[in-house]
């Protein structure tokens, strides 16, 4: 253990993702102490210090981000609350760790970005999958050259269960919401931007959500600026389990990644051979990269380096998202200007 | 064995496919025997004769369709004389099989389908794909109704080495030569036809390629009848062999199908898990379904019953073919008035 | 969370297993608080209980028995105190967890149990291997008859890299400290007693060993009382991993256990398919399994429930083991008079 | 194809194996042709003769070893008559491929190895398993050092289905019958002999086989002269198909050999994840090393190599065999004088 005081970090948000970074940051993350809590509910607030040992929390965020003791902020807030959020964290001078997605539009994106550059902290958006061992190591795989040059990517999210229909209305959209994940892996393993992008979709898994305008069941191809052709295909509702797949064919080799299961067993009969379905949902699948990130976010302050999920990172995906919408609403595909 | 006379079968054209089918049919076919053999290369009618133990070799087609004694011909003659062939033997009362694709254009197709239904005669098209084993248990599973409603179809298909550029010259483009298998096992596994289809591509493999306005790397997305979503990808060159694979998505499951290995050993050393690559290319992989599909061809004669590959599915992937390469050059997504 | 009070709990040794141990009463266990340390080194418990907020620590193991607000005390210290420690634990009212194996000899392990028996205190020992998820799915697949009579079992377990000679000298032999683990999944999985046991070794690994009267390397046969038939493979080492693997055969169907693998990726190159190596060694592959046995170890105490591991279960092993040595040495099968 | 004449092979006993080798004979391997039939059941020979094309059908084997024109038989009648066949062709001057066992007691086996030495014939018997392109790879890999120095073999063999009691009686017993294939994999991927060998067994699937003296389950350990130890497991019934698997452990690693499946489907649903069960039985499963064998007999007639399976290696295993059954009874570990 270094001799150095921990980070002490304040929690904006305490829904599900929010509890799940505070025990991280109270109890497994190396060098960081949680020290406030701020959610509009302040019982929720209140229950979350209790359980964590942390003497401040309160009801208004403001507060929380005027304590001069914390060095940062984890932002896990409604999306329309981030880029005020980060904003303010940063006139602050608070380091901020924010949830994706950062924003829902460029404007703001952009002026969140510039309080950032301004104060000169460091932000790092919450694109947990690129902490997933699999996921890091199929990076890593092509860095180093082993599959040569990439083709062909192909990557499948699809939930164990449809959300309700309230949150689908509220969420921004299949492609913030859930392929932005998506959009993410495929600049984070393809090492580029992408230059156009085709989606079709349907509402197959829910008809009402047709009648939203928004589809629950997509295939979105893009063509990268190096050339790979990349496809993402989502659906809400997957009755074996979280599935989360990507694969990268390159000119000198391929390389997949596939899910885990809660236990190794085999089990064969007269019918067959029967193993384990995936794991159930996200926080069974990605449980490890949310501590890695975390950890990843204190050391790059304690460190003073880049974060790994720069801001850049954060609004490239939103870009993406918003053109794959109008590629879907138009049938035509659509050219990204970066 | 059966006590009736085997079905005596004409070959027509001794390339490789051609050669394969001959050995199967002269040893390996019940009810049938290889009984003659023409090519324009009169040679290599009689090697492939001799060797099966054939007495009729000729280097005029027209001969062996005017022999009486045979019962059905196989056609494995070049791509373009693939309809001619088949309305002169309908035209004598030949049953056909007759090597993918069908035909090139769709007038030349609707005439030899004329032809055939005019004799009277069955007509099986050589898309042996749907008798592998693997392929066919998938099928199988989605008609019992093992994973639902299907919502999302991948098909991965993957070449180990490039052909020559002459080759590429005079195949009729990635879409009729390649990705018609594919287009095949689109229908054949989501029981739909194709209502749109949106292709992207690029010469990753051999710039050469690209100025010839030929791609050797495709992504193709079709949006099915059904509403099934269904992506393709292609490849001309995978440097860990052949790539055949297929995932149907759907309400209550999804079936995969992957590659053979030529061996089941699994190596662990130091540096981790080793096992062998997939089968070399189409010989090996798909040994077993070319046989299959020549003795239900030979089935459906002597049972009188429909063949299971009919013209009707010879044609629609020449349609499709010819829409993702309208969708390739004009870079929108083509609809199929079928 | 409920409302009762955290079981206080005192920790007797802080070596590699202790430290695993007190992070999981500190901050993971529900229901449990490590409320004081003990190790005949000072220093390593002040480290400890520092690390972990603790107030309590001591380099004398009777004062922490003597504290009344303890519940239960976790014994890590070395082999050759656990009878000890548990007897006086008892004697003191507190509940016991032990870690494996529970001591060196029948007479000793009979006074701990004696000494258990009478204070009416819980004991648990800690074969964790139980409490791992695909174990533990193997038993339940198995109790559930969903492969019939069991008729054979393989078990194998390899350790990554030999300890060192010293380690050896003192750790009392293999089948004690190492299959004994093996010896207590085949009464776990059989739910049957060993009948009879013959046991073969050599000193493959390390020569210095055989001088020792020891083997590296070793497989044992055992008839179980119901008939099964069970095969052993230990190696002191693996160059790929450490590697634990069940398979119980009966007369409706097989399970099997397999290793895990850091991460899920597959390389595909032109000289093969390549995934990761197993878990390195037993703190990977059974971190989940450490936290469940001892989560399990509280709940009992706080329900009033019979501990899953019990004092018999710590004693054959220790049985089996001493009898597998007669084995080796008088080179013939030993007949265990359970 | 070559321009030699091919080598005429008669057929000895035209039972279900008999029969699998007459058609690879008449219509798959290169440089031989099935010549002519003898079985003691007439109308069988004839039949057989009938359906390769063969004129010369006799139930008098003298007959068939007679006939100059042949340079090769193939022995697949009775066990008990292997030995004696070998004798007579031999000193008709015939290479011979014979089926395992060569024979059932030493005396009979050395005689007729002596005469097949003095005649200076070719003599390969039927381990297929050798040919079988898993098993071929795992000696391939050792060989080539990549696991470095064997040190734990496991063999496991289980039948699909019992066999009657009728044929329990008279095949010669489990190790003879069965074990046999399990022994002469052990000497072929082990590189070395055994020195002692210690079986356990019971009747588990059929109590009737108990009361006939016999086993129906077995576990057998091995060590060998090189310090390898090694387990065979056998059953005589698995309701999930047929098991062949290998694995070999050393210093360097590990090479294993799984079964194979009819086919690569993986269907993931609500309950789990299920795959194919492995093939059938061994016409499945060593279809490829049935073909392979005889190509290696008849190429090591045409270039006069020794042939790949000798008759040493035919006398081993029985041996072997004879021991274990021995030590079964005697419930001792027996050393084998070799």
């Amino acid at each position: 253990m270094s001799a150095e005081k921990p980070q002490r970090i304040g929690l904006l948000g305490t829904g599900c993702i929010g509890r799940l970074h505070a025990e991280h940051l109270a109890n497994r993350v190396n060098g960081a102490a949680l020290a406030a809590v701020a959610d509009i509910n302040l019982t929720a607030a209140r229950d979350v210090a209790a359980r964590f040992r942390v003497n401040s929390a309160t009801d208004d965020y403001r507060q929380l981000l005027q304590d001069p003791s914390l060095g940062a902020v984890v932002i896990c807030s409604s999306s329309d609350t981030h880029t005020r959020f980060i904003g303010e964290a940063a006139a602050h001078g608070k380091h901020v760790f924010c949830e994706k997605p950062i924003g829902v539009n460029r404007e703001s994106i952009m002026e969140a970005l510039d309080a950032v550059n301004k104060a000169g902290v460091k932000l790092q958006i919450g694109f947990n999958r690129r902490f997933d061992p699999s996921f890091a190591k199929a990076r890593e795989l092509i860095v180093a050259g082993k599959i040569g040059q990439p083709r062909i990517m192909r990557i499948t999210s699809r939930d164990p269960e449809a959300p309700t229909l309230e949150y689908v209305k509220t969420c921004g959209g299949i492609f913030l919401d859930m392929t932005i994940h998506d959009f993410d892996m495929a600049r984070f393993l393809s090492g580029s931007e992408v230059e156009e992008i085709y989606a079709v979709g349907g509402a197959l898994v829910i008809p009402e959500i047709g009648q939203l305008g928004e589809v629950d069941t997509c295939v979105v191809t893009m063509r990268m600026q190096n050339g790979v052709l990349a496809t993402i295909d989502n659906s809400l509702q997957s009755v074996y389990g979280y599935d989360q797949r990507v694969e990268v064919f390159g000119s000198a080799g391929m390389v997949q990644v596939g899910n885990r299961t809660p236990d190794t067993h085999v089990c064969l009969d007269n019918n067959g051979v029967h193993t384990a379905k995936p794991q159930y949902f996200f926080l069974e699948r990605y449980q490890d990269s949310y501590l890695a990130e975390m950890q990843a976010f204190v050391d790059c302050i304690r460190e003073d380096r880049p974060p790994l999920v720069s801001g850049k990172d954060g609004l490239a995906p939103v870009l993406i998202g918003i053109a794959a919408r109008k590629s879907l609403v138009e049938r035509r595909p659509v050219t990204l200007s970066c």
